[in-house]
């Protein structure tokens, strides 16, 4: 019998993905109109390089991209980019369709948490400004707990706290090896959401394979 | 002659006292939703304190707060808080009643710049999200030159850059202890706009002493 629905964040509860590809093209056009050279797809390309080798909490992307570009410090181009990104954030950090009330009817029946990669307070941060950091009971993030997506301990931790059994819980995501086969690992059932950047992959073995999958978030009442 | 206008940023442009009032309160209060026990005025007076101690750059005032209150680090309150400043800071964030069009004219008859003490990304920050970024040919910040107003080489330096002479510039600021104490110091026309928590301070000495005083923006057009 299922007690707890744990969710994922990025890509499950907002767009993560529309988010990051959008603001990070209002900051390339940002910083072209504050003096940036160069071509809008070819910046775009190398600052999404930058961004994977430095991780996405990184707080000097923008300085890095002009060291990239072969150009002096600009603190006129960077603060173009950053209030460009940050604006943009602020209109798109908004749920998916059906999430609030599809969480105000799960939490009449189960106790709701949430396991998340990242750092403790950025997460928090997107619960707040989605409106929905007082919908769950726990939540867990690796910054927090010392293990990280897939590994079982972060999902073990998040069930203990509820004091519940892994079969007594379900972990809904978008990531196929890192939000399912992490959860199955703990011996959660596994409902995978087709949303962001990661809607169309396939499993890649029989560990990625969710119970139940799901287009839309409201789908969730069909199964739970 | 007078060739070129300098402006301090800061109550000056826009209304930061009322910025940063009225966004700590908001902080405050969304940290209360958020769990934080307390009385709304009293966090307040400590974070007033908290803020004045490390300056208002530093980055966690509200990990400080936590622990001057004795209370455990909570990521869920810090981004509260954080989320709620951020979003009252875009919404202020606007140039005071009769800057843009008094820039406009202003800029078909002199150059115009910025002389600001802070750092240099944050202080740019700002001009973007007011929309004046374009406004300035010369945006000079204390962290970039290493020295700071009330000193002299600041002023000097910016005027350097736009190869003038001390005299054939005016500075505009809303402090009478920093922005027209050491504008005089370098032999500039100096303005003092009645703005912000300094408005009613009146001159502690002749070197405080502005050659014009307003309380509107627009005034400045009656002057230059």
């Amino acid at each position: 019998m299922v007690l707890a629905v744990f969710f994922d964040i990025d890509d499950t509860l907002y767009d993560s993905t529309k988010l990051t590809t959008t603001a990070r093209r209002n900051s390339i056009r940002a910083m072209i109109d504050a003096g940036l050279k160069g071509d809008e797809d070819e910046i775009f390309e190398i600052l999404q390089k930058i961004i994977k080798k430095y991780g996405s909490n990184y707080p000097k992307h923008y300085d890095e991209l002009l060291k990239e570009l072969g150009l002096p410090w600009n603190p006129k181009i960077i603060a173009a980019g950053v209030v460009a990104y940050e604006h943009t954030k602020a209109g798109f950090l908004k749920p998916f369709p059906g999430v609030v009330p599809t969480l105000l009817k799960l939490k009449n029946k189960y106790k709701l948490g949430v396991i998340s990669n990242g750092l403790a307070v950025k997460q928090w941060e997107k619960l707040v400004a989605l409106g929905l950091h007082h919908f769950f009971e726990v939540v867990v993030t690796s910054q927090e707990v010392g293990y990280e997506k897939p590994q079982k301990e972060i999902f073990e931790i998040a069930i203990k706290k509820l004091k519940l059994k892994p079969e007594q819980c379900v972990m809904v995501g978008d990531r196929l090896d890192i939000d399912i086969a992490g959860a199955k690992l703990a011996g959660m059932k596994t409902i995978r959401i087709k949303k962001g950047k990661y809607a169309k992959m396939k499993p890649s073995k029989e560990d990625e394979k969710p119970d139940y999958e799901i287009k839309e978030f409201e789908e969730l009442l069909d199964i739970l």
